[in-house]
């Protein structure tokens, strides 16, 4: 599926540029633009490494030219509606509910986002044109985000970007690994003389502590190696 | 649990106003800066509404000030290890991975959040000061993101801000409520004579339609207000 952010008559070329480089930050690449202002140095700057995002975007004179081919029209506020009486705001969906809603939707297809600008959000006939409204879960202290803050936060719970050896993914030491451990920090306490009535509370307390770790295979070996040496230091004596 | 979020020599200071902005966002208030520049009028307009915490910031000499009575300490980078070998960036935990694994803290605890400076990001030596590591995960092509949006993103997930009614929480129909509008809405394809044999078919379309939009309660009495409607006209004639 493709991700089209569509920035409707934005004011500032530096979000602009700030949103090109979240689109690219996420794996994304297509970029609309209701009416925005010049495209100049500053947006350049702000997009760093995704000038080309920002080069290659569409400038279009209305969102209905934005939206034309899009399968899914999604528009974003600060605004949500509290009561289902409203049908402008809601229901809305928090970004990750539209991640959810749009999981079985065809490869080829174009979900288009709607930010509006900096200073009035989406108007009223934009929101019209939208399938589905998107709000990001903010304090009701000062719940208007930063244009390029939602651009990113929204993308970032769209992005398909594998999040590559992430500790949850990472291979865990096995029990049998961890067990040896154990023991062997059992026999440790042993030769070096530990009081007899503590061992039990202790060795607990190193299973909890080494459970919450989650430890790899690979960090239950560097510590048996740790106790190894720590063995051969004391059969041979100081 | 309060969440502070440090910036480590930070260069440009609309990023420091920017990240004020994404605290106050999310509800949060902690902001402690290690060495930043001189915060001027670019901060102030970019902080926004979030002046009161970009006010209140902490501004110290070195990141063992900041961090001194923390209960755990994150820090960010936007290089991940990719080899469980390499013990200064791995295992690393995604933002919504760090969420799961503070949840259990204790009330009164500190999180601190390290985020380096916009060229080099955290140094060794700060990574090293850290309990564990946090990734975004993001694309190959361009993984470095804008600090202040990495902020926002880290505490958009760690955000406790209620969604309020989201699409998600709103009460949905009944059953019963929407069995009886299929009802109405198989008689009145009797009433307007819709052709027996197609019957079957267009009601069980108009069920997964309807299924998949997930109605709320008033929307099936509007929806049914619509069919009284209809009936009664047709009862009148044109």
């Amino acid at each position: 599926m493709e991700i089209r952010t569509i920035l409707v008559e934005p004011k500032l070329e530096e979000n602009i540029g700030a949103v090109a480089r979240a689109i690219k930050n996420f794996g994304f690449s297509e970029l609309y633009l209701v009416n925005p202002p010049d495209i100049g140095e500053k947006a350049m700057a702000v997009a760093s490494h995704a000038y080309d995002v920002l080069r290659a975007c569409e400038k279009v004179n209305s969102v209905e030219e934005a939206i034309e081919d899009s399968t899914i029209v999604a528009g974003t506020t600060s605004r949500h509606g509290i009561s289902s009486n409203k049908h402008l705001r809601m229901p809305f969906f928090s970004p990750r509910e539209l991640k959810d809603k749009v999981k079985g939707i065809g490869k080829s297809s174009i979900l288009s986002i709607l930010f509006g600008s900096e200073d009035t959000g989406l108007r009223r006939e934009e929101l019209m044109l939208c399938d589905l409204v998107v709000c990001i879960p903010t304090s009701s202290g000062y719940p208007v985000m930063n244009l390029s803050h939602a651009v990113a936060v929204v993308l970032y719970e769209l992005s398909e970007v594998d999040g590559g050896m992430a500790a949850g993914t990472v291979k865990l030491a096995s029990i049998e690994d961890k067990e040896r451990l154990f023991m062997h920090m059992k026999t440790f306490l042993d030769e070096i003389g530990y009081k007899e009535h503590k061992k039990d509370k202790t060795m607990l307390m190193l299973r909890r502590i080494l459970g919450r770790a989650e430890l790899t295979g690979r960090e239950v070996q560097t510590l048996r190696g740790i106790l190894r040496k720590a063995e051969w230091k004391i059969s041979k004596g100081s």
